[in-house]
């Protein structure tokens, strides 16, 4: 694994490396229809809406959600395989595989 | 998946999201007995011995390696299954199963 390709690697990692992210993602998970609205995000988290929509950016910026603009309000899915692709690139870094 | 889960997960995955601990992973995969001695993770990625040190330890407190003491150095080995768990764990997170 050479330093650029590792300097990637760490940036989708580091959006996973946060409880509140953590959170957002088995909300989106569990929810009904995979959509879960900006603003429903508050009251689960116990975090402000400015701090909740930072937390989502993040998510989205790597790869791992999805926003859409509705109105005055951004509706979130997760990205299908985004965490499983990531999962399966970290065991090949370990096995040797990279 | 609660505050306190999330902020134990978080922690682990804190311990990967660093370019230079994820080419230690690499290193270490790739080494013909599993075994790498402190000193000599230097040169491949270019950093001091202490900088490698404090990530070597950073890895192990978080379960992902283990270290043997053999006189002055410290020789390590992946902890087998650590990443697999994580990624697993990520994947259940991901999946509604957390």
């Amino acid at each position: 694994m050479d330093a650029d390709e590792s300097i990637v690697m760490a940036g989708r990692v580091s959006a996973l490396a946060d409880p509140v992210r953590l959170r957002i993602l088995s909300i989106l998970a569990g929810s009904d229809d995979g959509e879960v609205c900006a603003c429903d995000f508050v009251e689960p988290l116990g975090r402000s809406q400015p701090t909740v929509s930072h937390h989502l950016r993040v998510l989205a910026e790597a790869g791992f959600v999805e926003g859409d603009k509705r109105g005055r309000w951004v509706w979130y899915r997760l990205r299908d395989d985004s965490v499983a692709d990531l999962a399966r690139d970290l065991v090949t870094v370990a096995t040797g595989g990279r």
